[in-house]
């Protein structure tokens, strides 16, 4: 996170807690989602050993989340994938997120999930310092998606759960048609795309987007 | 090249020798291009050895151009490519295609380019087994294009350099703003995106699209 992203979340995290939610911005900042895993707290005993926790390295955007020190590498069939950053805090359940680029060079094919339901989608292998954990499912690739306070999305005119469409401009230019909506107290404006999304999109890191109306 | 895109190439190569141009079809085939890179006859020379040639491995679908049985190793600042497929026949000019996601993984910063003018494009060392080659311009990332033939472009209303937009459907459908299009008597109807592009779309290997009208 450099200055600029820290001021701007700072910032808004004062307000949200002043407020009871972000006050709502005219445009959103995009964040582009590297791969990474979410783990459950017996997963991070079983890759990093028994004690060790989670170390914050740097806030995220979203208030409360982290990335943290911790890397494990993806084991696919077909190749790996190292240093996958871990993002804190931990979860109920493990949950790797990956563009289709890195399935290919892994050898698997995931789908298209929220995140919301893990149920059925594709295994991997990860492996730490400490051992392994083989995931029976639980890879997915993201469904892009913008997370909004209750506020913001009133002021955008959306409800959770909506599907709307977003135009990234430059050379590159392109219109993302299935942009999920999540709508939470504890979410302040962005949207999140993968790696892919945003290469073939060619965006630079300081973009904002609206929601196209 | 599967058995299906190889009828529709043979089938379309016929009717252009027969007509002098393909016959404009209502769908347009979208092909992946993967990273490769194109050389010319000197680099040929100097990365396989003398008298050396470039061997056909399989057709493209574009008439006359191939998929050659010789690959190169990319050599960027913070990484290589392996196994970077070169077509064929031999260019004016060497030239190296890339996703961004790729160039990334090299640790170079390629512009977007049509190929017609590669002064000033990005550097990239291309190792072959017989010898290396720096080359000090060439490396670029492919604008997304559509290659018709002048019947083609005329059934479309399209003229040569015109921009327009494309839909990819599904569930991670988007739509592309800047697909440039390309006439000649040589090309038959084809969309060529790179590996980012179908990745962040999760396109299947069939897809034909249209132009957005």
């Amino acid at each position: 996170m450099d200055e600029q992203e820290l001021i701007r979340a700072i910032t808004t995290e004062v307000l949200r807690r002043l407020g009871g939610g972000a006050a709502p911005a005219a445009k959103i900042p995009v964040g582009v989602s590297a791969r990474h895993c979410h783990l459950c707290p017996e997963h991070v005993t079983a890759l990093f050993g028994p004690g060790q926790e989670l170390t914050p390295r740097a806030p995220l955007y979203q208030p409360g989340q982290f990335a943290a020190e911790q890397t494990v590498t993806l084991v696919g069939p077909r190749g790996i994938l190292e240093r996958v950053r871990v993002l804190g805090p931990t979860r109920p359940r493990s949950q790797v997120e990956v563009a289709l680029t890195d399935a290919i060079r892994l050898g698997v094919r995931p789908s298209i999930s929220d995140g919301s339901d893990l149920t059925g989608t594709a295994p991997i292998v990860l492996v730490g310092p400490a051992g392994v954990v083989h995931l029976h499912e639980g890879l997915i690739l993201a469904w892009r998606h913008i997370h909004l306070s209750p506020r913001e999305a009133e002021y955008w005119g959306v409800k959770h759960h909506d599907v709307v469409r977003v135009e990234l401009p430059g050379p590159r230019g392109l219109t993302l048609n299935n942009v999920l909506v999540r709508v939470s107290p504890d979410f302040i404006a962005q949207m999140h795309i993968d790696t892919d999304e945003a290469n073939a999109a060619g965006i630079t890191c300081d973009l904002e987007v609206e929601i196209a109306r």
